[in-house]
Parts: C-alpha cells; structure tokens; sequence
C-alpha cells in the first residue's frame, strides 16, 4: 500500500506523541519534530507508510537516545495480557469453533497499537477482549484459510504488538501444522515485539521465533533478513497480524492472510472497511476499491 | 503568541484541507504538501502561528493559480449572514442590553471559520446565532470595554471572516464613538474579509473601512501598512475578533479588546478556556497561565 497525503498531518502526530512520550526537553523535541519534517517532505509516497514510520521511531530513538524506549510499556501490555491467558484458553478450548474463537481472541489483541493511539492501551485491552466472543468476521476468507491450514505443513505467524503477542500464541496452540514461525522485528520499533517480547509471551514453547532483521513497522521485505524472506516464501501458510503488515504485504507476491482491526480511517477508506472492523483478509480479497 | 509543538500537526491537516478544496490534481497537491513541509521544518516557532497560516495560503494560492481561492465560501457566508441581519438586529434593539447582545452576536458570527474547520461553516452558523442569547461571557471584561468605549471618540474594530463581517456591522451600530474603523485584510487569505466583502455586508455605511496591508491571518503588526498601524496606536479603543487576532495581538503594547470562540486546544489550555468557550477578554486578563 502507498503513502498517502492523509497519512502526512497523521505521521507527525504518531511523531509528536512519541516524542512526548521519551523526551522532556522542549528544544530536543522541536529540533527531532524538524527532522521528521524534513525526512517527510522528501518522503516518496510510492512507499508505505510504515517506511516513514520507521524513520520516524528512528529519529524517536536517536533524540531520546533510548533504544528501546516503549521498553517497559511493552512489558506491561505482556504482563497484563498474561493475567487473561488461563481464562481465555479455557474459552477457547470449551467454545465450538476453537480455531475461529483463537483467531477472534488474537485480533482482540491487536487493539494493543501505540502507533495508533499512544495512550494506556492496554485499558482499552478489556473492552476488546469482551467483543472477541461476537464481533463479525470475514468467514468466507476464513473458512478458506482454515482450508489452507488443514493442509499446511509449515506456518508463519507475524506478529505485530507486545502483549497481542499473548494471544497469537493461543492462536498457535489451536493449529496442526507440525511446524510453526512466529514472526518479530529485528529490533525495537514503537510497541512492537522483538524476540524477548515473544519469549516473554511464551510463543518459543509453540513455535520458532524468527526475526525479520528490521525496524520497520509491519514487513518490509526488502529490508529483511535473507533467513526471514525464505521462511516467508517457503511456509505453507502465512498470517499477518495488524495494520502495518497490511500495509507492507498486501502487494506481497505470495499468498497472505492478515488479521486486524481497522483504526485508519486512509485504510478503511481505501479497502472498503470502517474504522473499529475486525477483518480476516487476504492481499486478493483486499483489493483496493 | 509563540507557535507550540501541537500547532505543527494541526498546520499540516489545515494545509491539506485547503489544498483539497482547491487543487484536484494528486501532483501538484503533493508537491504543494512538500513546500509546505520544507517551510514547516524551518519555521521560527517563536514566530504566532497565523505567520505559518501565512505562509501555506501562499503555497495555496500558487499551486491552484488562484488568487482567491475561498472567493465563493465567503460569498455564500455573507449571504448567508445577510439572510438574518434583520431579525437578529430587532433581537438586538429589543433587548435589556443592545451592547452586549450585539457582542454577542458578534462572537456568534465567530463560528464561520474556514482555518479551524472548512466544511460548511455556515451551516453551524444557526447552531451559534441561538447560543448568543444566554452562552457565558466574561462580564467584568465586558464591562470595562464599555466603560472604554463610552469615553472613546475613536474605534478600530479589527475582523475576521467574511460573513462575520455583517453581525461585526450591527455590534457597530450600537457603537456611539464619532469616528469607527473596520480593519481588513490587505489581500485574500482563507475566508478572511477583505475590502470587498466588507463593502459587499454594508460596513461602509456604519464605518471607514481600512486595509492593514498584509496576507497574514490575524494581524502581524511588522507586516501591516504604515496607515493602518497608526489608526491601530491612535484610536481611543481596538475590539479584535477571533482567534488569528488573538494569536497574533495578545502580546500588543497597547490595550486591545479580544471577541472570539475558543477553537483550538493549544490556545485553551495555555490561557485556560475550554474548546467552545465564549470570550471578551485584554491581553492582560487573558495571560499565558
């Protein structure tokens, strides 16, 4: 998916609560919103969004001269969505369709974003645990990736979010497939998981954890690790959790299934969805309208 | 007013909108979202933020090589306002207190901003018109303007929007003072009133219509004329309408009479209004907390 210029006013405001988030210095501030105002209007909008995210948390990272600065947000997303876990297996296990209660339950995570909304997410994380049991889903593009997972002997799951980390793993649980990727950045990127974050999830007991090699939002592939790109190309199945994965796979050259929640309203303008949508998609159905 | 780390998103998100209602071409507004960028990087933030506003109207009317690109809105907003020019001054003659229902109306006519919200302004301008009967004004302030103005042999009222111009007209009316200015823009910028839409609500029979010379929302006073920073330092009482003014005066080393809405959340929370307030308020009284 390319930029577009809604995504202009949105990148400096990702950049300005991020940078509000890390640094307390005013001028340290206004010198790092300079430079992602310059990066932005050389910006070429052929490329996804994710791309000027990734300077974007690079320029976060270079002026609060923290590596890892959603560090320990990070660690209470995980930490809160760890209390739940017991109880929602046990949904899941006891529901009719556990696979489909499993792939709700790992969309309610990704409301778990702070590109999108900064603020205390995990409170919202309740409120979208509660709508997993009923919210519609695309069950057309459903039932044909259960298809595709029947016969799949490898999978590749991306993930996306610290702590929606939690629940992809219970996704894991509720497949055949005897062997299992999960997918995490190469290096911190906002609140998204790297290795540790999957580790501290406990996805290293259900699956291998493979890191892309980047730090961009979602998946760039011409910016991943040759070892990543051949996994992506050889699973059988691969899912990608959340927005930015859209964003980057959705002209992808293989099958992909993405499962997210709409927040853009560029997004939903573009694929015909509303912001708040729970979608299972893939790059084929999800063609730009 | 200095320009705040806030204002960079909100000039972006204006510069787009404007740009959408005059440029239909992906290119050029792509191009016209660059220069605007590039400027936004350099900009002086110790500068008001109505210099920025400058600057991407600018970039507006170059890139749509139209020279008063908002030329139709406020011809619509006038007409508009003219519609009930005389049921809101029977309103106003008729009531305990014509001054100040007058001034109320006034700020009412404050609600057809095309720099804060560009979508059909002048349908909320009903919505604003009822609220004049009874919305809170800050009274004392109110007062001393009136003690003021019963002394003051000159009045310069500065305006803002065209169609706001036309109840700015009745608040006139209501005026005793021998001599009264109404203050214009120099040349087109957003839907501020400018000369002829000053001629075109009637502000030529109730007072002498001056232009300040410059392109700027509100009122830079370095880059107004000669002619009109002199009415501006020798008239007995200044009355500034809106926020641009605001912005741009609240530091003016003389007494000046501000009437606006509060729209913008920088401004309420360094002066401590509330987004939808009503205010008459001095530089003074309305300082930086």
């Amino acid at each position: 998916m390319r930029t577009y210029l809604d995504c202009i006013p949105c990148f400096l405001r990702q950049a300005l609560e991020a940078l509000r988030e890390n640094i307390t210095d005013e001028d340290k501030m206004l010198s790092a919103m300079r430079k992602v105002l310059v990066y932005a209007s050389k910006f070429d909008v052929r490329k996804s969004p994710p791309e000027m995210g990734m300077l974007i948390h690079r320029i976060v990272r270079e002026e609060s001269g923290c590596c890892d600065p959603y560090a320990e947000i990070k660690k209470r997303s995980i930490a809160e969505s760890l209390k739940v876990i017991d109880k929602v297996r046990d949904t899941i296990n006891s529901s009719d369709d556990p696979l489909k209660t499993a792939a709700r339950f790992s969309i309610a995570g990704n409301i778990l974003d702070y590109a999108v909304v900064s603020m205390q997410a995990e409170f919202r994380l309740f409120d979208s645990l509660k709508k997993a049991v009923d919210k519609p889903l695309n069950d057309d593009i459903f039932e044909s990736l259960r298809a595709r997972l029947d016969k799949a002997s490898s999978v590749l799951l991306i993930g996306d979010n610290a702590g929606e980390t939690v629940f992809d793993r219970l996704l894991i649980e509720q497949l055949r497939a005897p062997k299992i990727y999960y997918g995490v950045k190469g290096s911190p990127v906002i609140n998204d998981a790297v290795y540790s974050d999957a580790i501290a999830s406990g996805l290293d007991e259900v699956s291998e954890i493979i890191e892309n090699g980047s730090d961009a939002p979602g998946t760039i592939l011409r910016l991943c690790s040759a070892e990543f790109k051949k996994v992506f190309r050889k699973c059988g199945v691969v899912i990608a959790k959340g927005q930015a994965n859209f964003e980057t796979l959705n002209n992808a050259s293989r099958e992909v299934f993405f499962m997210l929640q709409i927040k853009c309203p560029v997004i939903a303008r573009n694929y015909n969805y509303k912001v708040g949508d729970w979608v299972v998609t893939t790059a084929e159905s999800g063609k730009r309208i």
